[in-house]
């Protein structure tokens, strides 16, 4: 049974209003009470509700999640998680794709904005540091997801690239592979920079050098993918394992292989990150480094929360969670040849 | 070059605002001067603007576009069509997903109410028909798409099932095959009904009887696409050919062809409908009849923007638009052996 708002103010020795008032961040409740309050509550795991959230001014009952596409396997499992957490706390939440472009994300933030959104989830451009901070001081809930948005107050919610790519990295060095290639995203862009160094650290910590020719690094695009994998195979000395850690560009890469043929894992490793239902139906089904899309959700819809009930405020704290991949080890990986 | 409002009002011999008002529904032109506007719009393939929309009172900006979910590659695409329209247009168009829960496709349609939507795309659970008929007589555009809400007063786009399980059965009728599987939704869901009408059709205009035992009907579901190849595959004489009707079993349907390695199309050919990006990255890439969900969007959006614009009224008059697929041949289907 989970407990209700009456049993928390109980345990804090307060009223019922009271204790409404200092979970919603009302002004007038002393810092001592609402401490005690908070603390009656983290106690008693107190799970606000629908109505407890309504008590707050101005609540449209309407959430904002920002996604660059929808296509991503990533950015639909947000999308749904976090409407299925919406449908449970009685919140909206409204999706805006903006194709990464940040004129069209300023637009939706802005609307946002003016719609008297409660609440925003940003996984997008990356850009927008200051609609994004203008959200945080009006008393927004915000969280920014996947992508980092540099300069932003919000609390973030972030994969952990670097330890993903090191995950895919060890997988294929324990099977003793050294000619490792990667096709990964651009260094200006968080995940292609983080997703590099970890690759590094983990070529590094194993003592093997990293080869430069078998480094292609660029846009998240399907074309780039399937250019890189092409050049990799045409190598006089080819990898003998691939890493793909630019998700867009994993579908040229596996169009590449299927095309020419590279037995696989016989002739080629290959280690896909982001986990998306495809990698699973492939001929050999393609081992991944799982991003867990719907606990980065989850874990974006809790730091939200507790900025909606004003158990806390994102202003002026920023703090950034890392989420913990996981390898899953399916048919593409063997030892070389 | 497009049309502009004054050269629309040029050619019908108004002035610019008789032209808008004519264009926006005011009650104050004389039915005879906006029909001619009308005709002038038309002739001149008059794309109304930003401006134009903004001339409308009450006007929130936001359009809302409910799907079951955004997994399936037409929902996602039809997302994504219609929030690049809308960025192009000056409208948000906010995406919410039910899980295709009638209880949360009707909390939403209620906010978009309450939060003065202008219009609503409704490619949803089918129930709701109150609510959807409530907002059309409230004045907001709306239409329906993907599967048929039973009396509802709003026009509506929809993908031509019934043609495209004939084309699919008529391309393998072409190859020769006469022991056609099929496995479909049910007939109580309008893709279901139609897609069996459709097969039937073929069918019988080929003079080709259809075996009961070769029909498995069942829930959208990836399970049931496992269960039902499975157990045509186990018949003592199996099809020669499948055709798969029910998108989310297609997925279930490949896992077991690729568990069983029952040669495709040498002793299996396979047809799956719905157009989607893993049914190309296939080993073979499988042949498929594309819903064309890109143009279903688009047609959902010109038929939406007419209303929004006041051209016409979606009141009192019910209107549905059938969009052709394509069937597109890949390496899935050959002759029997």
């Amino acid at each position: 049974m989970s407990a209700t708002l009456s049993s928390v103010a109980a345990y804090a020795g307060v009223s019922t209003s009271t204790a409404s008032r200092a979970l919603s961040g009302h002004p007038a409740v002393l810092p001592s009470t609402r401490a005690r309050v908070e603390a009656a509550a983290a106690a008693l795991q107190y799970q606000p509700n629908r109505m407890a959230s309504a008590l707050r001014t101005r609540r449209s009952g309407l959430i904002g999640l920002v996604v660059n596409n929808l296509r991503n396997a990533t950015f639909h499992t947000i999308a749904e998680t976090l409407q299925n957490w919406g449908a449970g706390q009685g919140y909206q939440v409204l999706v805006c794709t903006t194709g990464g472009d940040p004129a069209r994300e300023a637009a939706f933030l802005h609307t946002a904005r003016t719609h008297h959104f409660d609440g925003l989830v940003v996984a997008g451009s990356g850009a927008n540091t200051d609609l994004v901070n203008t959200l945080v001081t009006d008393g927004r809930a915000v969280v920014t997801m996947n992508r980092e948005v540099p300069g932003s107050l919000a609390p973030s919610v972030m994969s952990d690239y670097r330890t993903s790519a090191r995950l895919a990295t060890e997988h294929l060095l324990a099977l003793g592979h050294e000619r490792i290639g990667v096709v990964e995203g651009r260094a200006d862009v968080t995940s292609g920079r983080l997703s590099d160094a970890g690759f590094r650290d983990a070529m590094r910590a194993a003592g093997v050098p990293v080869s430069p020719q078998l480094v292609a690094c660029g846009p998240f695009v399907v074309d780039f993918g399937q250019q890189a994998a092409a050049a990799l195979l045409r190598l006089p000395e080819p990898p003998t394992a691939l890493l793909v850690t630019n998700h867009e560009a994993s579908l040229g890469v596996l169009q590449v292989i299927a095309a020419t043929k590279v037995p696989v894992p016989e002739r080629l490793s290959v280690v896909c990150t982001e986990d998306e239902p495809a990698w699973a139906w492939w001929t050999p089904q393609i081992t991944t480094v799982d991003n867990r899309a719907d606990l980065l959700a989850e874990r974006a819809a809790a730091v939200l929360l507790a900025q909606l009930v004003g158990a806390e405020s994102a202003y002026p704290v920023s703090r950034e969670e890392l989420v913990e991949p996981a390898l899953v080890e399916r048919a593409s990986t063997a030892p070389p040849a």
